[in-house]
């Protein structure tokens, strides 16, 4: 089969041309690149040189490559939607790791974060948000249709999502308080473009947080919340989100504080103001909330819910496409404590793009995908 | 003044004696440690060379040398108690870098978590939790009286604490709800012991949380504000703490979401189940808070109460004994958002221990700790 | 086929595992480790989880499994002759990690930088050093005779003796000074047990040699070189080497300074004294030479000769088999200045132990090890 | 005293701002800044909050301060000749912190490395290159006589140099060969404007040399290592200096190969072809050598010959102004190999530079400088 990546110079982009360069079923890729254009990709990252080598065209190339069969678009926002209209009507499926295909049809929501309009809104009426454990059905019945619009989805909203579905879906979230998603992410997720805040002296040896409480991924999260409550049943949901940058190259370590609702919740016997460890009733919860978690992702191919007394690590899943979920009650009994962990580039970017692609082609999902994560 | 360290080889230990010989109050300094008893200072850390030198006694001879006015113990916790005891009854004053001296007589909790009990139960009637911002008063009130023992605070709680005092006194903090602390430390903060938690390539290049409710920072945190909570008149509050580990030196970042009582919190006219990014009525309050934040430190020598749009990072405290704070209210107005960073090992250690001293007596309280943070 | 490994649990061992289990040719893995027997390796390395199952059982239990065919052995130095032994008697071939078959039957240097003396002795008469772009030719016509024990390389000697190779044979040394071989490595060269040099905070943000004059790789290297030597017929050569380590996971970068012969010199007009930029004649030297490298180098499937104006990096090789080999002159015309940059642990240990595998079973040498270094 | 900062924004500018502003004698520091003239530079860098604050000026409202004693200027090469005249002018001292004042009156060699003129060919006549072990007595002499104006050392040539220094006096190189300086340096040498090059993900994780016989640096070293040969009556000699990145914030190693003279070479009874650990007359050359390096600078404030065990390491000078220094003899006999260790924006740049200032006050030359190197 001949696949295309517009936008094949970027981070997302190369990782892209490195995972699919192994793809079983990939035949032939086509690339290009507006900053790179005429050079070859192995010039641009020479860690290909003797595995990989093409040229970097223009975009309408790859999109009118004869027998194109699904173009990947690893775009800056707002700027691949013609593209994607292009590749519509010529019948290709178009996987779009920008964030214009993530929202649906609510444009005023991406309007307000992102301060584009949508310029082919009919495009946004058909397209998938595509977080396979959320929309594989519907990525497989849209396919059958005919070219799909996928929105890949973001890095944070990934990990976030996963770590929180299962405990959304078990109703074991109290209606009243808010879910928090406090994230750390490694400098990879900046991009190649290099500034001031991805600058090695600037970064290196030191934790922050940044755009508390204004950072774009925050309605994303929400709304796959709220997809997931919509159709379990259970109500909306708030979310507070705060991303970190963290002295690492890839993965993002989510750790989520779910309000346990009433049904979960340890009621312990210790004397007021005073704090104790864990005992056995937290422990035994857990365990039953893990297992349920466990249970939730049993057919999920990329979700590990680990093992008591592993909890999620960022080096673990480096450079596979898998997130790993650790389950932790508070030792106040009130609270669930998920660590979820993706590689910010694979499950957070080019590997979910992949695994989309697997699934609307009926390929086998864990095709190209089934690197073991780096040990150290 | 005379002044000795008991464990100088440690990491806090260490860090102390280069605090402290640069110290202009302190002619001398007397130092013991028992794994490398018989050597010098210098041979173990040789970044002292030329600068700092000294041999390596036995504890009983630091506490027993002429003119010995206050003695530092940067020990393992449950093995200091015996020097603390022999300080107290020469009159020396004693500043305790362990746990044994954080939980006053509230030995069940010590016991509970620390797996010992108090051998000597006076000394811990009379002793003070050196947190200068709590308890800076009551440090001056008992130096006034004779020897005083000194629980020098924990890294997390100190971070944690000065993140959520303000808020705390100004009635910001709904009943309801837990604070949650999420804080990410470096590695420092493990010591100089070999151990596979801290070998370079096992957390290097990533992060991850570790002991999830069942950190001993859990009691010392939640005590710490209820004794705030007691003194400004407002009910005990549940905090939930997740400790981190990131592939950094030094620096703790603490993440606080902290309730907002109805009066702070901002009611937002969006339409249900949208999120909109934060507009005129969440800046304001935003500064609204941080001016009491910044009211509230004024007169303190290292907290720092950052500007607008300037976020809490580890490496702008980097050596210093600075603890920065941002300030931030979520999109939902419903959370307060509190960064907190911190060099773990100064205002987290040896510096706050360095600021006890100098507390106790009526130094400068900045005397030893005017070190500008490492730019980069 | 069906292979085993002993001391599976070491980061060699791991990483054997982690690169044999996606080995096309390899239908079963057996493993053993002294130190976690009776646990799985799962459990050690939670990375392998849904990926890699299996239990840690005795070596004897390895070697004696149904239908072994090949055992490496990643223990440490002098302990695994006995394995050894059985292997050979049972006619599996015994790929050995250790410098223990390194040295063939040179006893004498074994001993002095080892401390050991050979407990089978004649086993060392037939063994050979399995650096295959030395030695594929001998490999193979072992293995035509029966079971080969082979002496993997160390890390340093690998990305050491390519660097030199095509310069030596090339007859570019001068024969009056000394090769330097510079390196640098990352941490987990140390292997995974704990230890102060090791220690994240001895070790991150700095950069120090070590064991100078006193490395067991030195005598490895100036072996592999001499070796080389007398097949070209060229003279023996001193080598110095200098260890480093740097704050990085994994990859040596090794930077070697060749005197250059009176043929290869270059005869510069600069005034004397004065110290002027390089110009027309290096550059044309240096792609005359550059030209020879990559010609000797041109049918290794696993030694890219970087073009014009890439310098060796250990980040583009990360996780894969490559010695990527770039080449200059100093401006002074005198000194050839080699780079060359391999994973330590790849190339470095477990990837060449894969490629001696399958040299010697006449598979695909670049079976199982197609991996594309990671971008970043 | 006053001082002036031109260029207070860079990395250098803003170390010499920490440096300055805890030196005794002086009172008030003027700064500039083209890039962020009109704010202030505890905008620009946060970690001074509460310690440094100060406007950021234009560069001539520097010089002409009332009271204006010493300027220092961190710019970019070729850029601050005219602030230099203007200093001159006014009698005030003036220290260079790029390479316009480096090369003396050599325009030829400045001209081919840095491609520009001298514009003020007069001001070159009479400065000085700021290496106070080099040029001590000059520095003194100068200043007697009015405005000096000094080139400040680069980073490498100030490690590289002192390296050698005693083996060249000492008569310890041998005539034939040349002295390879093999370096590796911390990010922040790169400064402060981001780039590919500095990108975190393009640099941290991985090792890799740079501008390999092109570094501007080359032609520095030649230059100190002549001056001094010269000095002493030694023939001058050929240098080779390669240059690495390592992932560290702060820091430069320095290797450096010294072929040994027949005087100082140990003649090794090892049966040839033969490669032996370094036995007792290796250590004790090795011992007699040290001795002279460590006699050469006994009376330097910042240069530490290092004890027997312990090699220089970045991380034992860290935000110090000390230059550290470990003296191996290779296992042939043949070769010295020093390592030398400095904070590439101390010694290297902005604490170098207030060395220089100390001189020509004649203010005691620690003074500012006394920091105790980070542990960790």
């Amino acid at each position: 089969m001949i696949a295309g990546i517009i936008g094949a110079t970027g981070y997302a982009g190369a990782e892209l041309v490195r995972l699919l360069s192994g793809h079983p079923k990939i035949e032939k890729l086509i690339l290009s690149s507006v900053s790179f254009e005429g050079e070859r990709i192995e010039d641009v990252y020479p860690s290909f040189l003797g595995r990989i080598s093409g040229p970097l065209l223009k975009a309408d190339d790859v999109i009118s490559a004869s027998g194109m069969k699904v173009v990947f678009a690893a775009l800056p926002h707002a700027v691949g939607e013609p593209f994607a209209a292009a590749c519509s009507e010529k019948g290709i499926h178009y996987i779009d790791l920008s964030a214009d295909f993530r929202f649906d049809d609510d444009e005023e929501t991406y309007s307000a974060w992102y301060g584009k309009t949508y310029k082919f809104p009919q495009l946004h009426k058909t397209s998938v948000y595509g977080l396979p454990e959320l929309n594989r059905k519907l990525l497989k019945e849209k396919a059958a249709e005919g070219a799909v619009m996928i929105g890949n989805p973001g890095c944070y909203p990934t990990g976030a999502s996963l770590g929180v579905f299962p405990a959304l879906c078990g109703k074991m979230i109290s209606d009243n308080a808010p879910v928090i998603v406090d994230a750390v992410s490694g400098v990879s997720g900046g991009g190649r473009e290099p500034s001031r805040s991805f600058h090695y002296s600037e970064c290196a040896d030191s934790v922050a947080p940044y755009k508390i409480a204004s950072h774009r991924h925050s309605p994303e999260i929400a709304r796959n919340l709220n997809v997931m409550a919509e159709r379990a049943g259970v109500p909306a949901m708030r979310v507070i989100f705060t991303p970190h940058l963290a002295p690492m190259n890839r993965g993002i370590l989510s750790t989520i504080y779910i309000p346990l609702s009433e049904k979960y919740r340890v009621t312990r016997k210790v004397s007021s103001g005073s704090v104790m460890p864990a005992g056995k009733e937290i422990e035994e919860k857990t365990r039953e909330i893990r297992e349920i978690y466990a249970k939730f992702y049993k057919n999920e191919p990329f979700v590990r819910v680990l093992p008591e007394g592993v909890f999620a690590s960022t080096n673990r899943v480096r450079q596979s496409n898998f997130c790993d979920i650790s389950v932790s009650v508070d030792i106040n009994g009130s609270m669930l404590i998920i660590a979820s962990a993706i590689d910010n580039m694979v499950k957070g970017a080019a590997g979910q793009a992949v695994q989309n692609m697997n699934i609307i082609f009926n390929f086998d999902e864990t095709s190209g995908l089934e690197a073991i994560p780096m040990l150290f």
